[in-house]
């Protein structure tokens, strides 16, 4: 059971999304939180993303909580989506006893939908009655196209020994892009942090993970990585607690963007794409985000082909510098960062490498593979994490509002 | 009947492809022609590519043939590859009489395989003995995941009553791309043209045509557009004369490449991307591919849902300026470059326009749509064609090498 000390959650049916389905998470602290966000670059951004870079830019030393809906995302839906935004903070800070500009909101779901008030002030009702540590229920509630919740939690210990948790959930399964992965996270945690120690972490947690992986390379109006840390008034931590916090911070985010991807719209299949010998270590993020894009590189890995020459021609046209002299690709099964004893070379120095079209189709069988491009240019790393692209995702996506 | 005065063609089978598939084509010139040429810009070339570039650097006021294939891409060949262009243009020189580096090489198919130089040669062989003017069979013999041959053909007067022909045949059904088509494309004409005229007029018009479709966002190694023009020697034209052929080029390349869109792998529906209202033309031509290259987009096509968050989110991540407040969005059926009486408005000023779900869904169901977007930014218009995303993508390119 997951519990982190000073927060409180929950996840009920609000009513907006049809049957019994969870569609509402309220995440309480116990008193003035340290919060720190990281929201979608998309131009379009969606009301409570607004609202949340305003309500973070005058109290993100004092935020209280985060409710979150899904079955409407609450995009494109102008100034009365701005107002429905602000009254579901009021309702939230209402039952807190807190003031609105305190309440941070999230929502997902159809864009071009204004937010049903009625369903919303009723879950909020039931939510802040049910308030506890049903940490799964409240993944449960922010989930849309994906299939099941993402949960992750991670203790360490401080240099006095004291234990602290770094727990969050997230969802996202489509819309899963370069720059911000769609999807939403919440990240809490009873470390103690201030304003700049948690945007600057956050924000490098989110670089390392959800901005490294890709289901279909579309980009949301609505995405958004919040970290909550409820106890900002014992700040007075060492560097190396910091540091401590900064990696359990990051493997959280990680995970979840991991498992983001594998639970992917329609994926059968994870692919952790490694790139090396780029230009410089961005350049190889660009390439591997232009390999882990690919629809015909996706739709080769749904169908057990080893089609290198797919994964060669992407890198080529990334944008960046590459050496089709120099370049070469092995195929590893599992979730591999370097060649192992089990990595087949598939080409290499420009050429088809010589192998047996037999062993390739092995490793293609696996639900996890790993690719490793090396691009003849310089020193530059980087792992990115893909699905394929199935029948599925073009099932799920032709009728996701039908 | 296809007849462009001075060039004989041929379209056979040489082997390349199972069965009796045609897969080898000639276009053949009476004398020396003016060619210019357009590749990809990706940055792994294949050997034909890199062979085509040196031959036209030299040889750009005198070649004399393009042989083609289909079956075999020769990209990510090494020195062998390239040996084995240079070879296939050797035999197309010894049939013709002139020098190999007067011959154009052009390949699609799969990367990564060598050519067989066997089949190759025979194909060159009976090529030349069935020279003539079909065409049509030298259409389909370029095809590769294509289910109909791509040929277009316009006629011109000049001033002095002379008709002029230009003639076509392009390839292309997938890695349909940003920034040249994953495509190939020759045409012909027997109006008179030097270098320089025939480089920048197929630029002209390759930019208007083949770079404004999307079928999946990826772009080959073999990217390929040529121009002979045989009348090298006749070359005294008039300014009327030179507009008249810029624009019958920039039909033939036109409609080839809406015949390439319309035959995109898996495609249902032929979709006409209209931007207005950007802050430049360039960023309406960014914003359209952001929008047509969208596996979002593309999917809620296929499943005729008018799901026009999907447009206005790719916009608002297109990487240029869009005003969200200002922004409108309209389908028509058919294809259409403006709002008329059919259309239906979806979206406007930030928040969804009034409009029955029911009018929007027989929209979708239309076999051709055109998108309208303004940006509420500026002056800037683009036009951008695209189809849809559908399972038979998937299945098509999950087994393409099978």
């Amino acid at each position: 059971m997951v519990r982190v000390p000073g927060f409180i959650v929950a996840g009920v049916h609000s009513g907006l999304k049809k049957g019994d389905a969870l569609d509402l998470a309220l995440i309480v602290g116990d008193g003035p939180c340290t919060a720190a966000g990281v929201f979608t670059t998309n131009l379009v951004k969606a009301a409570p993303v607004i609202l949340d870079i305003d309500h973070l830019n005058a109290n993100a030393d004092r935020i209280r909580a985060v409710v979150i809906n899904s079955g409407c995302a609450n995009a494109c839906t102008g100034q009365q989506g701005l107002d429905n935004a602000l009254a579901t903070a009021a309702l939230v800070a209402d039952k807190i006893g807190c003031r609105a500009e305190e309440i941070l909101v999230l929502s997902t779901g159809v864009i071009g939908v204004q937010l049903a008030m009625d369903k919303i002030r009723s879950g909020i009702e039931r939510a802040a009655a049910a308030l506890g540590n049903d940490w799964d229920a409240a993944a449960r509630a922010i989930m849309t196209t994906d299939t099941r919740p993402k949960l992750e939690n991670v203790e360490f210990k401080g240099e006095d020994g004291r234990v602290y948790a770094v727990t969050g959930i997230a969802k996202g399964a489509g819309m899963i892009a370069p720059n911000m992965a769609t999807m939403l996270a919440v990240i809490v945690t009873d470390f103690p942090l201030d304003v700049s120690q948690a945007q600057t972490i956050l924000k490098k947690s989110a670089d390392r993970s959800f901005n490294r992986i890709v289901v279909d390379g579309d980009m949301s109006t609505n995405d958004t990585v919040l970290l909550l840390a409820n106890r900002p008034e014992s700040n007075v931590v060492s560097d190396a607690d910091l540091r401590a916090f900064e990696q359990a911070c990051c493997e959280v985010c990680t995970q979840l963007a991991r498992q983001i991807v594998r639970d992917g719209e329609g994926a059968t299949k994870f692919i952790t794409v490694n790139i090396t010998g780029a230009s410089d270590d961005a350049a190889a993020r660009t390439i591997g985000m232009a390999v882990a894009t690919s629809p015909l590189v996706k739709t080769a890995f749904y169908g057990n082909d080893a089609n290198w020459g797919r994964v060669v021609a992407a890198a080529g046209r990334a944008g960046v510098p590459v050496n089709p002299d120099r370049m070469g690709l092995w195929i590893t099964p599992g979730q591999n960062e370097q060649v192992t004893s089990q990595s087949l070379q598939l080409f290499w120095g420009g050429m088809p490498a010589e192998y047996a079209e037999a062993d390739a189709a092995t490793i293609m069988q696996s639900s996890e593979i790993s690719l490793l491009l090396e691009c003849g240019k310089g020193e530059g790393q980087a792992v990115v994490w893909t699905c394929d692209l199935s029948h599925d995702y073009v099932s799920i996506n032709g009728s996701y509002r039908s």
